[in-house]
């Protein structure tokens, strides 16, 4: 940490502060500038951000210089985190599509979905048993029948699933079920649902939160991962920003800066990033020419019939059509989106 | 609702739309423009909402007409919702001061900065017994033994309580203590939360989410109004933006909104608004000459050594001058603030 | 500055950039911590901002320590900066009221205007006769036309006159009518425009950009005070966020911010910030609190009939009711807004 | 336009704006449903505009239901605008690389950037001679200086130049020289700029605003087509949002967008949109794979010796890699980057 002095603070005030600093073990080094004195904390930062040093009139600003990710952190684990899930590699050489409704319906709906989507080359299904809805009068999932709809078209197709919890309550019932746990943009900083998470041995999706900057997200991994569990899949699914062509501004560039920062994989939701079906294929081209380890999309047989978000859904022909152009997209760098198993 | 077709609608495509609507019950409007053609559906929009409209091509744009919040809503309810809390009134005349430390950290520090708030003004004592913390590492609160401090103090100082709940697990315990529960910006769309809340007879103090719009924020409060109470008070604390120089930007604007769309009251909190005790007193006075029907305030003994967020709380000596201000600000709207009994 | 290395940097990359460093005359201050090595760089600041040195491989971040303006900051001039136009003035004890239509569109609705919100107690008179539109074929403004109206009011009435300037060839022009000339928000980075009006010896207002920080606007201020005018205020007019519910979101805190940061003397206009007639009166009344040194405010004899921007149009009897409002909460503050004078 | 009414509206106020509808020629086609009556007026929505109906207080809001602009719609012209700028087509099936350094510095610095990108396969130089600058006491470019090297080394290397132009009294003097002229963000709004590169027969580069919305931008396109001259290229260049970890947030989505509003060519700076060299590489890939007509970006020989940006400049090297990259990425949408002629 690095400590700015007002102008024209005193001796005392930077004695008052080095000694604070000290008290817990940490180094002191003064610079006195032309115009302003400079208190660098030689240590660990954690113990800075402890105290409320900002709440003293003579000091202007506390300015960190280390990252607050640890266990999550590039620096701690050089080399990519990799996770099995089913058949697939998250986290490699391989992108990873996951696809199908937003809610689950019913099972007709749910296993024409992940018979298309498998078809078309998906390897995990999506869907929601559990929907979180801004209004209270929307539906809100199939809940529990949900998720074993789920787990009967698991059965049936083969594609493990991912699928969203919503509270502490179910992380027990949806474990039961799903091969990946979700957690929504609106849950990200859930902290008792993080550490929950954090005591079992499947991979979590954590969505990005609307309004989340990179570092809270990973901060929120952290919790995740600090609390026992390390299978953490990062979930770029749109900020909240002034346009509204678009229901969320898709931030394609957190792929690199992500990748930079930390080990964990990272996929792209351009479902909720954009909002509607027209702009899916050309923001999932462009996840996957950016670097994602896979993308998530919304699909559903019939969109316009849909209980949830079919604004935002393909048809199975859309989705179809589209992964051909992943496929090729993926190659250029070295990548590979798994065949059907004929 | 209103939908908008696309340039070149067919017939028949019209037509299919106009059976949806009517298959519901509603009533179909049909106008054609010069460059548009739109349907009106007439009726009840939720029934609009749950169709995906939007998922067929030939359709533009689906354009609500009526609010999609009902209970919490002022065509619902004309006059405003006042709830009594202690001896003071929320949502009539009277100007309610919550004030005290971000986090209960002992008795000693609680009861000092109670003590303090009242002599000054305050009605309603805060404090944190669980902290949501964006770091896995920062202190996360004294739990339990943070909500019997809080009760010993209000025994002593006759304040009631605000304190937060995080989870639905806890909000049994909490609601045990608390005069009123809060629940924090991270949570104002944990719907589950929110429907537990909802089957209290407690007031809830609810803050909005740090990227919530205004109609949002409304349909959490439907859905606590909608579960069975009716004692929702809306908290403003600063939404996120591209300026730095404040933690938050504080939307004072949200006041008159909320006002005129809403019963409900509605107060602010200018310590998570701005994030520096400078902005706090500028920013309390100009929250109550908005209108606000109160303001929470973060008041520490010694900032300078809190656990949490020090850098935002007053000293009880700065509360206590602010308080003299606000009493004046509040009369020129024939409001008042109680003066402390003798 | 401080310069942060990346972990694993070498000596001979330290050395490189100290060299650069001293190269023009700066101190160096190594600082060797146990998970990066730091580099203060002492003398001014600029010198370092020149260098590209995030540029490096081996460079992580530079952080600067001191603010990048100098003339407009606190630090530069302890006192704050006081402007006289006409009778009053502004950046003292004096609450500045500014009102009057958004456009100028003929010489009764100019004088009308004027009259009304001069018996209510405003000192100075706005009117567009340049109006920056979004839409080409919307009304543009009377241009010269509007002027001229504007002076034969000002002869009329004896209000001083406020009006925009657009760009750099029209500034000989209107700074011929006008009393202060105002840039507009969509103008604040129009630098050349800025060094022109900084060779004037008129007030000139300084307009938010929509999307600026208050960093970048006090850096627009520089622009003008360093060529040679001192004499800037700046106006608040919201800030574009996510929220839709207001045409923008006005920022408040932005009032205590700069008066920290700076000496200027800043107002708000609540009308833009806000975009509707509903929003306006509270958000007058929050700036005054909030320590603004005046507002602007639409004002319009018959709103409905406006070519430009009525729907944030305040009528005379509505103006005339807010003042004696504001008139009160200033006095709280030990200011005043003078009375008209009979 | 669809004109809500307040509940409780009373014949003579709805009969109020009908009357002022028809009194321009516009339809009414009045629909009283449940909770709202609805006029529809039914014509051209500029007429509606033009009345500020918003501030009647029986109104509670108005809605549009066309697009603002004309000539750059879609529906105007429903076959993509192509443009020739040497021997290169901008619009069609070729992805253009406008490369070279933030601003020209020297001669020699300028050669070795143009041969540099050439030879990598950049069909036009990018350079700035005037650069708008958030500091007063940053370098300001060469001015005209550096349009005569533009010139001097397009002579030398047959690249065409794009520069920008910053103000209406060097239109003339850019347009000399400049082959494109690019209109910066800061200037996206600058509509005497816009209406003076409206008569020139060169085509204009539009960068959009940091916070202008995708509508806005189409309209700030349409100033410049509604004055004569219909050659514009839009620019996504990054917005302002919440995130810091970036410079901009580059809104790749506004590519598809774009595309499906508007027949006009749409291109993407990642270097300004993103302000790290970091994220440029992955960012330019994205673009060129949501479809994007072309690619802008920063190169310097020596980006840690740039006067201007060079943190955000790639290496000769490490553009001649991505080139490689994005020919192949372009070649997956049946798309091409032309190979330098030998």
């Amino acid at each position: 940490m690095v400590i700015v002095m007002q102008p024209g603070v005193k001796a005392e005030q930077i004695q008052q502060i080095a000694a604070r600093l000290e008290e817990v073990g940490l180094g002191v080094h003064l610079s006195e500038g032309k115009f302003r004195t400079i208190i660098g904390a030689i240590g660990d930062e954690k113990l800075v951000r402890q105290m409320s040093l900002e709440a003293l009139p003579f000091v202007e600003k506390v300015l960190p210089i280390t990252q607050p990710f640890k266990l999550v952190s590039r620096e701690f684990q050089q080399e990519n985190s990799v996770f099995k899930v089913g058949d697939c590699t998250i986290g490699d050489k391989q992108v990873v599509l996951m696809a199908g409704p937003c809610a689950v319906e019913s099972e007709e709906q749910l296993l024409q979905a992940a018979a298309g989507v498998k078809a078309a080359g998906a390897q995990i299904l999506r869907g929601g048993a559990f929907k979180p809805r801004t209004s209270p009068y929307a539906f809100q999932g199939l809940e529990e029948k949900g998720l074993e709809l789920l787990a009967k078209v698991r059965e049936k197709t083969g594609l493990p699933i991912v699928t969203e919890v919503m509270d502490q309550h179910t992380v027990g019932l949806v474990a039961e079920y799903a091969d990946i746990l979700q957690v929504g943009a609106r849950n990200m900083q859930n902290f008792h649902l993080l550490r929950e998470l954090g005591k079992l041995e499947k991979p979590i999706l954590l969505k990005r939160g609307m309004s989340a900057t990179i570092e809270e997200w990973l901060m929120a991994a952290e919790y995740i991962v600090s609390s026992g569990n390390p299978q953490v899949i990062l979930c770029e699914r749109g900020i909240r920003t002034f346009e509204s062509s678009t229901r969320n501004t898709l931030d394609l560039s957190a792929v690199p800066v992500v990748k930079h920062l930390s080990h964990l994989p990272v996929i792209v939701d351009p479902s909720h990033g954009t909002g509607s079906w027209r702009w899916v294929p050309s923001m999932s081209r462009a996840a996957v020419a950016a670097g994602a380890d896979g993308v998530m999309i919304e699909v559903h047989p019939q969109p316009a019939q849909a209980l949830c978000d079919g604004a935002q859904s393909l048809t199975i022909d859309k989705f179809t059509a589209l992964v051909t152009e992943l496929r090729q997209v993926a190659a250029v760098f070295g990548k590979y989106i798994t065949e059907e198993q004929a």
